[in-house]
């Protein structure tokens, strides 16, 4: 494992013998962190604020002079430690924003998450303005594949920085790495995550007996709620390792491995015929391209009354995944616009039944998660090193902002094969009782 | 009105002097109905019902001779009264199937619904081996405009046939022409069309004082129904100069008109800012090219924290209206696929967060008007004629059946802005207490 984690860690820090895929291969090293500033320099940054959206937000540069835009009121301060950041910031701020951020080479005075937010409202407005030139040059360019192979690379890139990493900060109910349902807002991390998945079995309307498949399974807390509280068999697949050396083990220790099957392979390879077909948190990873391929598998495997589940990230409108996001955390992610999810159960002939948005449940996730994160920051830095947390700061923070400022929307979506008429009356038995645990 | 009647049943007789929109311009009208059978029309119907997937279904010729495909075991059957009939039929079935029901030169034994969904669902899963040549053949090739002028004339054609008429068998609390909320399925439709009202009204989290815009807003019953029940101000637009007469004269018996303003115009004409935007089985008659105006309006209109629902007809892949419904019964329409709806929150930056199927609910609806149409027959022929009913007949069945086999899909969606952060914590409000008043 910690060979692993030395790989995946190097793309968090800036070793000068490291290339990056900085479009403009501008070098990310500081130097002549002293001179003065150039007015060509507070000329640039002005224009960024500007192209920004004149965000409320104010630059300080490396030998400590102020820059802000005449008429905005900053309630932030973003610093500029060298002026070669200046230059790798303007060049690409998609990409350079997290990668300085990370180096510790952009730092920020204020609260991070707002601070984010805060940008991503302003540019959200100020793009609709921008010339083609710009949004083309801003633009990530390479997002990586997901083929067979490529998505392998791409969840280990993630999902095996090890168990251990991830048991610091996420609950420790069942490990979700997915967004969690605050039916009531002042619901524990941990109650919240149970709710989620009592949520998801209610939505599947599971009975004893039943047999399920998971698509992506994580450190299959799921397929144990289910298999515990529902009674159902489980096939759940997964391709990260470790986590699948982590579910099998907890599902033995709960004396539910005769109901569970926990299965190291692509989803695209699910075979059998099932009377629910569920997944959450994976589509993010399936990639567009592999969108007919999900639907085909769907169709292929859920029975003729089976109900599906896809819990995902989504998008209110087509958009690539944030550069930095999809470079340095998410290789191959594309969260789907609402017609583009639509279009995978379209493709299927499926009837789509409910959609339900918990987009702001995730900006509470994210911020449970955040604040767990920094009571570890410590252990976390001692783990891997400074770098590594400060992007992980970077992504939980980013990614809270996102789910506020409605950057990015979480749904999930319920549907059936077009033919099925054994559909649910109503959803009131979604809410018969409270979905979450007492505390 | 009589005036009105007259011309919009025009379209349903079969009269030599009226030049019909077949496509092939055959003739319609019954002759030598007691020639013997040629051999080729026996190979045609053998060849139609196979291209129609084998449906349990056997027809009857002219001459009482009975032609049913080898192991098929029909449970219907489809009588053609005249040799020309049979011509019509196969040439365009989609617009002739309906036409020549209209006419009485085809009749039918068994359950109208039950033949029309057999037929539905095995033409649904026969079509995917149809030559495209056939296909290109059967399709409804042109539907009719919905620009400003040609959207009254098309809501003319339907809506004022006559309040009297509609009275007959919509339901008597609030004359909706819209899918109920059988939110149990024992309910009265009474019950169900108020449970839809309410259903709509805690979607939209209406609270007193609030401003409401209605776009098409049929004989106003939801207005009245927003105003009464929770307070609130109401402009509810319709070109329906009929509907809007009903829809003023209710409220002010209702002591409601200071509350409501029915205003006579096109909902593109929609102005003011609202707290809340619906609008309940208008879309259908929108059409594709405007859904981008659609989408405009809305965000116009709509208050940053507003929420809009929009309730339609739709489907789970885009595909044209039935012809003969849309050429006789609803000309314009067009229910859009599932992703085409989408795309007119994704057109307007809006955020999806609630959409619901109610589909089987739809069918429900229909076999209940269904059943006080037929209580009626006596009275609705006396009113029109023996041609008009069996088209009303057919087009209730017709619908009955695709809402059955899954062919039309009911979705009522709830958006808002993409900023707006005030969003309800979770859908529970919606089943605190049952939606649909006491018997």
């Amino acid at each position: 494992m910690r060979d692993s984690t030395a790989r995946n860690t190097a793309d968090y820090r800036n070793q000068p013998e490291k290339k990056h895929s900085n479009m403009l291969d501008l070098p990310l090293e500081a130097t002549q962190a002293d001179r003065e500033p150039h007015s060509y320099e507070r000329w640039l940054i002005a224009k960024l604020l500007r192209m920004a959206g004149s965000p409320p937000i104010r630059f300080e540069l490396w030998n400590g002079e102020q820059v802000e835009l005449e008429g905005t009121q900053p309630q932030f301060t973003i610093r500029l430690n060298d002026h070669k950041a200046l230059l790798t910031l303007v060049s690409n701020p998609n990409l350079a924003f997290g990668d300085l951020y990370s180096a510790g080479r952009l730092e920020v005075t204020g609260n991070l998450p707002d601070l984010m937010e805060a940008l991503y409202r302003n540019i959200h407005q100020a793009k609709q303005q921008w010339p083609k030139w710009l949004e083309a040059l801003w633009r990530n360019h390479n997002p990586r594949s997901t083929g067979l192979t490529e998505a392998r690379e791409n969840i280990h890139h993630h999902y095996d920085l090890g168990n251990d990493f991830y048991r610091l900060w996420l609950d420790t109910a069942e490990m979700q790495y997915t967004c969690a349902y605050y039916e009531t807002p002042e619901l524990t991390l941990e109650q919240a995550q149970l709710a989620k998945l009592e949520h998801v079995c209610r939505k599947l309307r599971l009975k004893p007996g039943m047999i399920v498949a998971e698509a992506g399974c994580g450190w299959g807390g799921l397929g144990r709620y289910m298999a515990r509280e529902y009674g159902v068999k489980v096939h759940a697949y997964n391709i990260s390792k470790e986590q699948l050396d982590y579910a099998r083990e907890e599902a033995k220790r709960q004396n539910l491995d005769h109901l569970i099957d926990y299965i190291e392979d692509d989803y695209r390879n699910i075979d059998g015929q099932y009377d629910a077909f569920v997944s959450v948190g994976m589509l993010e990873h399936v990639g567009k391209d592999n969108f007919p391929a999900m639907s085909d598998l769907i169709r292929r495997v859920l029975k003729p009354d089976g109900l599906a589940l896809l819990h995902s990230i989504g998008r209110n409108r087509p958009m690539l995944m944030n550069a930095w996001i999809e470079k340095r955390i998410f290789p191959g992610a594309y969260p789907p616009s609402i017609s583009e999810f639509m279009g995978i159960c379209e493709q299927g002939d499926f009837s789509v039944l409910d959609v339900e948005n918990l987009r702001l449940h995730y900006a509470m996730t994210l911020a449970h998660w955040m604040e767990r994160f920094q009571q570890h920051r410590q252990t976390i830095t001692d783990l891997y090193d400074e770098n590594f947390t400060r992007a992980w700061e970077m992504y939980l923070a980013g990614s809270i902002a996102a789910f506020r400022a409605g950057s990015l929307q979480l749904f999930q979506v319920v549907f059936t094969h077009g033919s099925n008429n054994q559909l649910p009356q109503s959803r009131r038995d979604l809410y018969q009782s409270p979905a979450a645990p007492e505390a």
